[in-house]
């Protein structure tokens, strides 16, 4: 028997609500209230992610539920903002109770690690799709945006980056059947982790800060386009996943670690001089932060080999259209 | 050419941002950020339009963006909440460069209409659907919910209801074709108005309010459920459109007044002692407001004939899935 929406809402989605006091409206009215604390800026931003497009259209719901809401997440921690809560619009064809039950709990699962509370939602008929918006909190005039980078400011790369574009590769049977992801790819690609953690402890040390979702060359491209700056990249400092060793091909490694997205690693730039913090917050959060490079005054971004020469990158990131 | 996401936000959205004093961070980075006022909170929202579902697929560009924001600015309206921002989610097959400047030329009149500022957006490409997020303030505590209504409150509908599904079932052909609908409730269908002025007169006037989407049996359906409350409605005290005399047959007519949706009046309750009040507020804003009944103590919504015996519904609103 199919579900109306107000049936789906209370079954899979209304303790998702949770306890939460700054929520004086929640679920089931017209429109969430939400009280934003004195002093606090309210940090939002919307993605969508589309079936056959951003996941395979037979990916687990678990899956589908748990990313959606962590690249969202991502978007935020970009800013050096705190998730607080999101609304949910979901687009399906049918309203399939096993589908529903899973995908809420992969929903969940992040909402609940990363203390976001959902205030409302729609649910509507129509092809597979799932449009996140997310909302959080920030200390007014504290958020770190793209347009900040300075010259001279060191370039940071989280983690590592490569593996869910490799992983893709693989599933997509886009690259030798030699090649296997690691199971941390698989996880990366599946099941990102939004760097919520480190975002916030950029507050008052970063001046711009982005995350990696259509790949580092692109990503980096807008903090240089809105800071109006160029950069140096010393390609031997890239935190390539272990995994892309498998890919022998050295020009062909290097395009899939700066071009792939899906990694969600935080790329973002730093005062010289605040250099020394970047090691405490590293070891604090248990997370490698690897500095690739510098800031420059110039347009251009140049991407220097080990010995010294330019490396010329052919493919840009990720394009919508 | 095919644009990308950037190039398509630059040309036909960035000005949407428009000159807002409170978004500290709009269009083009990871997350807007937007400033709270003191004293204020958040009221937000979102739905989702899917082609063929909400809109004909070939419908007007220009009215799909209209209909998208006001049916969203509407939710707020029924909060008795002035809308501020928005952000769009954006799915389509084609970055059809015409299509998208009408789609925004409509998404901006009423943008403009009703003071909302596009302050972030997605654009992702699959099967034409649009998802926006409305944001709004309300003074702290003054929102009006569901769930407020009293015992005694008298019952009321703004402007009249029917139309806007009188002229979507001409369209679908599914009326005679003696039945024509009028030009006011074509627009009602494709460009409808979201009563935000009553919306915000209704703070300190009325216990509960909904906006009427799925139709007058099912919104009100809504208020009585979360008011844990019961109703009687005259029947022949309910405003419906003129268009609909020309269908014959009372019961039918009848059921199109009640179960269609898409009119966007609100339906609100306001205590017997406050009603002096609707008049001059009806006056002031040039709308009529029209009482349909009162509120009862039990959980039952009797529909009451002129004849003084009860009017048995058929049909409920319109269901998702």
């Amino acid at each position: 028997m199919s579900l109306t929406e107000f049936e789906i809402i209370a079954r899979y989605f209304k303790d998702l609500t949770g306890n939460d006091e700054q929520v004086a409206v929640g679920i089931g009215d017209d429109a969430a209230v939400i009280n934003i604390p004195p002093g606090q800026q309210l940090v939002t931003s919307v993605d969508t992610l589309v079936s056959g497009i951003h996941f395979f259209a037979d990916a687990a719901p678990y899956d589908i539920g748990f990313k959606s809401l962590a690249v969202n997440i991502s978007d935020l921690a970009a800013m050096a903002a705190r998730p607080r809560w999101a609304t949910l619009a979901l687009t399906m064809l049918e309203g399939d109770s096993a589908w529903l039950q899973q995908f809420a709990e992969g929903f969940a699962a992040v909402a609940r690690r990363y203390g976001v509370s959902l205030v409302g939602g729609d649910l509507t008929h129509g092809p597979l799709a799932i449009t996140i918006q997310i909302m959080g909190l920030v200390e007014a005039g504290k958020a770190v945006t793209r347009g900040g980078a300075q010259t001279g400011d060191r370039i940071y790369v989280s983690g590592c980056i490569g593996g869910a574009g490799l992983a893709l590769g693989c599933l997509k049977k886009e690259l030798p059947t030699t090649i296997q992801p690691s199971t941390a790819s698989i996880e990366r690609l599946l099941r990102p982790e939004p760097r919520v953690a480190l975002g916030l402890e950029l507050t008052d040390l970063a001046n711009a800060a982005i995350d990696i979702s259509d790949g580092l060359a692109a990503d980096l491209g807008h903090i240089l386009e809105m800071s109006g700056k160029g950069a140096v990249i010393d390609l031997d400092r890239v935190p390539v996943c272990d995994d892309l060793m498998q890919i022998e091909n050295q020009d062909e490694r290097l395009r899939m670690a700066l071009c792939a997205g899906d990694d969600y690693e935080l790329c973002f730039t730093v005062p010289a001089n605040r250099q020394d913090k970047i090691a405490s917050v590293s070891t604090a959060l248990n997370l490698p932060l690897h500095c690739i490079g510098t800031i420059t005054a110039g347009a251009k971004l140049i991407w220097r080999k080990a010995d010294g020469s330019e490396y010329r990158l052919e493919e840009s990131g990720y394009r919508h259209f």
